[in-house]
């Protein structure tokens, strides 16, 4: 197998994670950023909260605009006529979207990147006019001695992508939203090709266009132009439905090689490999015909979305072997490892 | 009247221009772009054609992937079960979306700004991978003695903003896609603001979030960042479920002055006006209550999309006289004058 999942999956669950605030509960906490910092695994999980839900009533949380350290509860009987309930992430009160939970970020560390302590409180909360409605689905790129984390950010503006920096996930440092809603699933590249950074976003088109792998670059991490598509669905194969990128792209001898999830009609989420060439990172040399990651365990069938596995941390030791993090069913946060080589030889036998 | 229509409306019919290929018919022209040169008044208006029309069959044509130069045809009978044809502008056929029409810009000149002979070939076609389904919408922005033209280039990978410039309409230099899809209605400012180049944009956002005027700024108007939301719909009003900003924003002694078009839940399409500020102009010091242009005659509630008035070009000559041209039922051009110190008395009372 190239890619092992841990025998200790989950590695994080809710019951591990203490809510932000003595009226949340923590629903899930899953799709986790990775990366490491002096020999040690530190992993951003996304932790979704909500009210103690009371019976016969939906309720959510919303960061509060005008105090973005507290949170507004929105409390509505099940039996209202004016709810829509249909989907378990989303509900619609009077015409208007809610998510059924909010989520920050909060930092998870690890000396062997499989056994993790939480941290108490979050590492980033909502904060800002684009986040009320929770920060969502980190990446991390260690590039020029900063952290660079890139995350969605949801609020009735739209899902926007932002980003911000640390040097010591104590301090973090916004930096603004990279591109216009709805957009997600970013990662940048770990360095500059031709002076120029890259990353892969997932524009989710309203009227034409299937969710793709698009890849952008800019000069300054701010600034991104020069959009082109990369990878598509594949109709009538596991990824017929939509492509994102899964954590920051890792350079290999080969090329960039990057871990992608895809759903098919279905909803079921796997993840593929795609390489890249290594000075025109837009030039796709190779491409899974198979999942290299399936949802096939319980932990992957039970939970808020059954049938997910959705990859966006990677832990890197430089050593061919590499950590992988993924969300289990939006709820867990699990590993697996890869070796790198055998990867690029299945990508060469699937070229 | 702050705004008064032409008494000669509409200015070019779809009769007036001449088809690109001989298998081909005008269906509409419309929502054109402006500037003045040399004295002349230089539309390019978007041409909307298709195949000359067979009965019992809906047919539309697209451009070759293989060979720009040409078209690839798509005829469908219309009892056919695997076609959906709910919507004059799109159908779907076997599950993909088309447009029934494809648009190209063509170049139309005026001594006067009101009497235009349209060129008879096009002047910008569909040529990329980004553009198969057709060129939309151009806006005309005269920056550092280039016109920048800027407009929503369609196609299977979503609805991109294209920007182009040209020194004499002649030949013209495309400069690659501005902003992730979808999005639309991109506006450049004339001139740097505290050295960054500025523009409005419409992403038109899937998940959530309504269509909303969006601002971003730019060092060298390829990269975009700094993105923030302008204007938004304003529910219970004329511009409750859209708005997008018209043509390139005029600068006043008062702050940036732009005609934006805006579109109630009858998808009825009016304008508004609304004021930022010259220095910050993420700042809206006014906005209309009401529409400073509305369709009320009978070439604005007949044609593809009756009840549409979308305002996307200007000339200005200087004079606090400036010529608004506007396309009317998605059909034709026509064109208004607006008298720029009426407009900014009418915005302070209503600020």
């Amino acid at each position: 197998m190239m890619i092992k999942k841990f025998p200790n999956n989950p590695l994080i669950t809710p019951a591990m994670v203490k809510p932000s605030a003595p009226d949340l509960e923590v629903m899930c906490a899953f799709n986790a950023g990775a990366t490491v910092r002096n020999g040690e695994t530190l992993l951003l999980v996304r932790v979704a909260e909500r009210p103690i839900p009371q019976q016969g009533y939906v309720s959510t949380a919303i960061m509060d605009p005008e105090d973005p350290t507290a949170y507004r509860t929105l409390r509505i009987r099940r039996k209202d006529p004016k709810l829509d309930f249909s989907d378990p992430r989303v509900f619609t009160y009077d015409g208007v979207l809610y998510l059924t939970s909010i989520s920050h970020l909060r930092l998870a560390r690890s000396r062997d990147g499989r056994h993790f302590t939480v941290d108490e409180k979050p590492a980033m909360r909502p904060e800002l006019p684009t986040e009320t409605y929770g920060i969502e689905d980190p990446r991390i790129t260690f590039i020029d001695g900063w952290y660079y984390i890139n995350y969605s950010a949801i609020s009735l503006q739209g899902v926007t992508t932002a980003l911000a920096r640390t040097r010591n996930f104590a301090k973090f440092e916004r930096l603004g939203t990279m591109f216009a809603p709805d957009n997600k699933d970013i990662a940048l590249f770990p360095e500059r090709i031709r002076k120029r950074y890259y990353c892969f976003h997932r524009p989710s088109m309203k009227h034409i266009g299937a969710p793709s792998m698009w890849l952008a670059s800019s000069d300054n991490l701010l600034d991104w132009g020069h959009h082109r598509l990369i990878l598509g669905p594949r109709p009538g194969k596991w990824d017929s439905e939509r492509v994102g990128c899964g954590a920051q792209p890792l350079k290999t001898p080969d090329g960039w090689l990057t871990i992608y999830h895809a759903s098919d009609e279905k909803t079921r989420y796997q993840a593929g490999a795609v390489l890249l060439d290594l000075k025109e990172p837009w030039r796709v040399l190779a491409r899974s015909r198979r999942p290299v990651l399936s949802p096939d365990r319980p932990y992957e069938n039970e939970g808020l979305m059954p049938g997910v596995v959705f990859h966006n941390g990677l832990a890197d030791r430089g050593d061919g072997i590499v950590d992988l993090y993924y969300g289990a069913a939006d709820t867990t946060v699990c590993g697996a490892t890869m070796k790198v080589g055998e990867v690029l030889a299945s990508l060469k036998r699937d070229r």
